[in-house]
C-alpha cells in the first residue's frame, strides 16, 4: 500500500477535444459526428517527488464543459485529502465521493456526476501506481485479496456478490497467477478492431481498412449497424468478402432499436453470422436485453453491452437476468478501477466473459490494465475474451498502447497510462488551444 | 394547439437555493442536510404578449451550478426555435433535446442532463399553457388523444406500450372525463403528508406536528426510516400512538439498504403496518425491487419507488417486473410532462396506481397537474392514489398549491404553477442573493 503522507494540494481540470467529426471517425447510428474529447484531471500533492496523478473521462464533444465543472465541484472532496487516508481504505473514500449527501441527488452514480467521479478517481489510481512505481495492472496483481476487496464499495450488490465471495475468488487464483502473468508478458491480451467499419466510412475506405487490418494480423472485426438495413447488409457482405467466415465479425447498433425491432433486425442480419450484437437497445433496459438475448440465442448471436451501463447495479442485473453473453466494462463510465473490480468479479461469478469497451480518447490505454488483472487474478481464462481496439489518438499519450499480433502488450511504465503529452493538452484545450483556434479561424467549427 | 408564430429569443437560468438544512427539513437516511434548491429557467419569445415560460428542476444544494450549466448548454437547442414547431410535434422536439448526437453521451436521459432537460421543458410547458390561457392540467385534459400521444417519444417502450395502446386508452375515457373533471373541481385530489416525520426531527417536534396534521384532516402519514432500527421503531410507535391504526402510515428508506437488508429490516418494522416501503434500495435496481416486493407481499407491505427513477425505461421495467405496487413519478427528474405522460399510461396498462413524489421546491406545484390529468383522462380511479404533500417553500411561488381537507384543489391560473415570485428568485439566487449574503455573513454557511 502507499506509504506517502502527502496531502493533495491542487486539482487542475481541462476540457480537451479532438476534431474527429471532420473525418467521421467514431461515427455510429446514434452518434453521427463525435468529436472525441475528455474532461482531464491532474492531481498535485505537497510531496517533493514531482509526481502527479493524471486521469480522464471520455466524452464526445459538446457538453464536456459540464463534466469539467462537475470535476471542479468534486474537488472539495479531494483537495486536502491525505493520500494514505484515500488508499488505505479506498472503498470508503469511493463512497465518500459517490454518496456526498447533496451531490448524490444529481445521480446517484450515473451520468455527468459519475463520469466526473471516474476522471478524478482515475487520476488518483494513476498517482497510486506511480507512487508504487508500477504499471497499474501490476499494482493490482501484487495486492493481497484483502487489499483488493477494500477498494470496492459492495453497497447494492451483496445479493449477487459479497466481500467473502470476492475474497474466496481471489484466493483461489493466488497459486497460479504467476504463470498467467508470464504468459501475458510474452503474448499479450487478445484484441479486436473497430477501426475498419465506422458508419460514416465509404465502402472504399472500409475495403481498404479491412485489407490493411488483415495484413496486421487482426482476426475479429466490428461493424457499426442500425441506421439502414439494406446499407448494413451491403456493408456486412463486403466485410465477410474480405475477412471470410472463419474470422469473427461483431455488430454494434449503439442503442438504436426498440426491443422487438432489435430482434427483427438481427434476424435479417443473422446470415452474416455475427458473434455478438452490441447495444441493441437502451442501455438502461435490462429486461429488454434479456428478451433480445433469449430471442437471438437460437441464432447463436450473443448480446453484448456495457459501455453506457451507468454503474455496478446495472451490470449486476444484466448478469442476474442472463441479458449479456459478453460484459463490456468501461474505464471511464464506471467509477474507475474500484467499480470495475466489482463488475469483473460479478462477471466471474456469473460465468460471463469481460470484453471491455475501448477506443475514444484513452480508453484503450486505461482498460488494458483492468483486463490484464482480470486474467491474472480473476477470470484465469482467455476464452471468448477480447479487448476492443481503435487506432486513433494514441499519439497524444505519453505511454500509448502497444499492439503486437492483434494483442495488447502489458504496459511497463509506472501509472495508469492516463497521462497525455503536455503539448497535446494545451493545443487541444477547448476552445482556447491553438488547434481549436486554427479550426475556428478556418471556419471548420463555429465559435462556441 | 398553440398558434403563436413566436420565436424563442432568450433563456435565463438561475441557481436558486434555500437554507433548509438549518432546521433539518427534508432530512432522511441518505440526504442528511438538504438545502432545497433548483435550477430555474425562464424562456422569453419575440411575441408582444409579455408571456414567459418558467420552469425548474429540483436539487438539494451543492452541485446545482452543474445543472445550471447543463441548462445553458441545452439553450442552443432552444433559442431560435419557433414555438409552433415545438408544440405541433412535441414528441419530436423532446427527442431532439434528449438525443442530441454529442450531448447524449453524458446520459443518455439520466442524471444532470435529464434534470436540465426537465427544467427547460417544464418552462416550455408553462409557456404553452399560458399561451392557451389554461392551467396545465386543463390544457392536457382538453387535448385530443392524437395531440396527447404526439407529445410522447415512444422510443424504448414499444414492447410495453405502443402509440396505438395509448390512443385506445385515452379514447376509452373520453365520454366520462367531464364527470371526473367536475368531481375534482369540487373535492380535489387526495394527498398525504411527509411533513411530520423527517429523520432529523426530535420526538417532540414529531408529536407536535402529528397532532397539528390530524387537526388539519390528514389521514396518511409518511415517516423516514433506515438509519437506525431501534430509533425507527420508537418513531413509528410514536406516530401510531398519535394517528391510531385506521389511518395509513408509509415508510421511506431513501435508498439506504441492500436487497436482503431491506427485506430483513422491513420484517422488523412490519408490526407498525406500513402501507408501503419507499425506495428500499438503489433506484437503479429493478430486479432488487422485484425481489423485495415478492418477499414483503405476504406481510401486506407494498413497494413504492420512482423519485430517482431516471427515465421511462426504468419505469417500464419496474412495471414489467412487478417491482412496484405504487408508481412514484416525479415532475423534475423525468423529462417533463412528455415523459410523465408515457409513464402514467404504462402504469395504467399494468394496473399500478400513480402516487407522485412531491415536496422539495415546486414539486407539489407541478405534479398536481399531472395527477389531475391522470384521473380525468387515464386512470379514471382514485383507489390507492395519493399525491405527496410537504408544507415548505410554497410562499415563494406565484400560484402556490391550495390544500383543502387533505386534498390538492385544482389550480385555476394559466400555466404550470412553476413561476416563482421575482423577489424570491433574486433574494435566494446562490450565492449572490441577499438572503445568502446574509447567511454567509452570519457564519451559517461558508463562502462557496
Amino acid at each position: 500500500m502507499a506509504t506517502s503522507e502527502a496531502v493533495i494540494t491542487r486539482m487542475d481540470v481541462k476540457d480537451v477535444r479532438f476534431p474527429t467529426s471532420l473525418e467521421a471517425h467514431g461515427s455510429d447510428a446514434m452518434h453521427t459526428d463525435p468529436d472525441y474529447s475528455c474532461a482531464y484531471v491532474i492531481i498535485h500533492t505537497d510531496a517533493n517527488d514531482s509526481l502527479a496523478g493524471h486521469g480522464l473521462t471520455f466524452t464526445i464533444g459538446r457538453g464536456t464543459e459540464i463534466v469539467v465543472l462537475a470535476c471542479k465541484t468534486l474537488s472539495r472532496l479531494v483537495i486536502g485529502q491525505k493520500l494514505s487516508d484515500v488508499y488505505s481504505d479506498f472503498g470508503r473514500y469511493w463512497r465518500k465521493l459517490t454518496s456526498e449527501s447533496q451531490l448524490r441527488w444529481l445521480g446517484p452514480e450515473k451520468g455527468v456526476m459519475h463520469l466526473a467521479t471516474a476522471a478524478v478517481l482515475n487520476a488518483l489510481w494513476d498517482l497510486y501506481a506511480k507512487l508504487e512505481n508500477k504499471p497499474l495492472w501490476k499494482l493490482l496483481v501484487d495486492m493481497s485479496p484483502q487489499e483488493l476487496v477494500s477498494c470496492i464499495d459492495f453497497r447494492y450488490i451483496t445479493d449477487a456478490l459479497t466481500k467473502e465471495d470476492a475474497l474466496q475468488m481471489l484466493q483461489e487464483n493466488l497459486s497460479t497467477k504467476q504463470t498467467r502473468e508470464c504468459e501475458l508478458l510474452n503474448t499479450g491480451y487478445p484484441a479486436y478492431t473497430t477501426s475498419v467499419a465506422w458508419l460514416g466510412y465509404s465502402d472504399e475506405t472500409l475495403s481498404k481498412l479491412c485489407e490493411k487490418a488483415l495484413k496486421e494480423g487482426w482476426s475479429k472485426f466490428k461493424v457499426k449497424v442500425g441506421a439502414d438495413l439494406a446499407d448494413d447488409k451491403r456493408r456486412c457482405a463486403l466485410i465477410r468478402k474480405h475477412i471470410g467466415w472463419e474470422r469473427k465479425m461483431m455488430m454494434d447498433a449503439n442503442q438504436r432499436w426498440d426491443v422487438n425491432e432489435a430482434i427483427d433486425y438481427m434476424k435479417e442480419l443473422a446470415e452474416y453470422k455475427p458473434w455478438w450484437i452490441e447495444e441493441p437497445t437502451s442501455p438502461d433496459d435490462i429486461l429488454g436485453h434479456a428478451a433480445i438475448a433469449q430471442a437471438l440465442s437460437p441464432l447463436d448471436i450473443g448480446v453484448a453491452t456495457g459501455e453506457h451501463a451507468q454503474n455496478r447495479v446495472i451490470f449486476k442485473q444484466l448478469l442476474q437476468a442472463k441479458a449479456v453473453k459478453f460484459c463490456q466494462i468501461d474505464s471511464c463510465r464506471l467509477g474507475s478501477v474500484n467499480e470495475n473490480l466489482a463488475v469483473i468479479m460479478m462477471a466471474k461469478k456469473f460465468g460471463v466473459p469481460v470484453c471491455p469497451h475501448a477506443g475514444g480518447v484513452g480508453l484503450c490505454e486505461l482498460v488494458q490494465h483492468i483486463s490484464l488483472f482480470d486474467y491474472i487474478c480473476v477470470s484465469a481464462s482467455l476464452e471468448n475474451r477480447v479487448i476492443e481496439y481503435v487506432d486513433h489518438l494514441h499519439e497524444h499519450f505519453k505511454y500509448p498502447v502497444c499492439i503486437k499480433n492483434a494483442c495488447y502488450m502489458p504496459p511497463q511504465n509506472a501509472g495508469y497510462s492516463t497521462e497525455m503529452i503536455a503539448k497535446s493538452i494545451s493545443d487541444y484545450e477547448y476552445p482556447k488551444g491553438s488547434a481549436w483556434q486554427q479550426l475556428i479561424m478556418e471556419g471548420k467549427f463555429q465559435t462556441p
